[in-house]
């Protein structure tokens, strides 16, 4: 066991909605008190960083509604329960840009916020991009628009705050350091 | 007003915690049709990259209890409502760390999940660390260890999913591009 572990005394849950579920755990501290800790449960999501045979970035601009702000993001969504991560790669990348690909790299992955959150995010890289001839409906409550840049653009919208998010200020970087762009 | 906007009909209060609150808003969508989004509301918070004089990273070792696993993380914090994000960092640094600074450069800020939290997360550096005789005592729930890495380490780290957070993730990336190190 883990010296700093923290054991779970009660759990209340709280939330069960569509995206969240919150709970809030009473848990046994290392020093023996106790505390409360609020936990958002979050099923995953993935992200694709889709690169295009001319070397531009594929963006979706987007409506953020925690944020009331429009945000220029990589293609990416939510996990299905139980779902492989590269099964969710595929169908965000055709619903949000009608592109598909049977090529995708891990990049990396990381919890986007771990002192609240068990959301896991995973972020993948292709550069073999098929046009659908019909591209599948997305979510009926997702209103999305593509946009390509090529990477110095890209640098620019993060320096201007139009990017502005984990995965896709994450993403840019990895581009920058891969400096094949 | 921008074209895909989410006009709010009604705002439901779910929670109000110490870390979180939670409120479910019935939208209209921009074709007219209503929905439900559910928005965690979150402070901010503020993270800072800590370079020692002989060129190492210092890092936190610390237990997330929504993940159920012990992180390594760079140092970092919850930001008090109007406080401006240099304050915050240069306390957590202080209270987690046991060094402070009064050279702070910003490196970039980011939404860690804009799909459904409104947290921003902003991602200082620096390298001019002086160690404080007394430490001030952090929140009285949280045990952190102090870990020294050089970037190789941290890059190691990295593959082997030890540091495994949206924040330190880029921290180690933005290094690596750095070519500093």
């Amino acid at each position: 066991m883990d010296k700093f572990e923290e054991r779970t005394i009660k759990t209340e849950n709280i939330f069960d909605g569509k995206v969240v579920r919150l709970q809030v755990d009473e848990v046994e501290l290392p020093n023996g008190k106790t505390s409360k800790r609020e936990l958002i449960k979050h099923s995953g999501a993935v992200a694709v960083i889709p690169i295009t045979k001319d070397n531009k970035i594929l963006f979706v601009k987007q409506y953020r509604k925690p944020l009331e702000k429009t945000l220029i993001e990589i293609p990416a969504g939510k996990m299905e329960e139980g779902e492989e991560p590269e099964v969710t790669a595929v169908r965000e990348l055709e619903e949000e840009t009608g592109y598909t690909t049977n090529d995708l790299s891990l990049v990396t992955s990381f919890y986007s916020s771990p002192g609240f959150a068990d959301e896991l995010l995973y972020i993948y890289i292709t550069d073999q991009l098929e046009k659908l001839d019909t591209p599948p409906d997305g979510d009926d409550d997702e209103f999305v628009e593509i946009i390509e840049l090529t990477l110095d653009e890209a640098k620019r919208y993060v320096e201007e705050e139009r990017i502005h998010d984990a995965k896709t200020n994450y993403a840019v970087l990895y581009l920058h350091a891969l400096g094949r762009m």
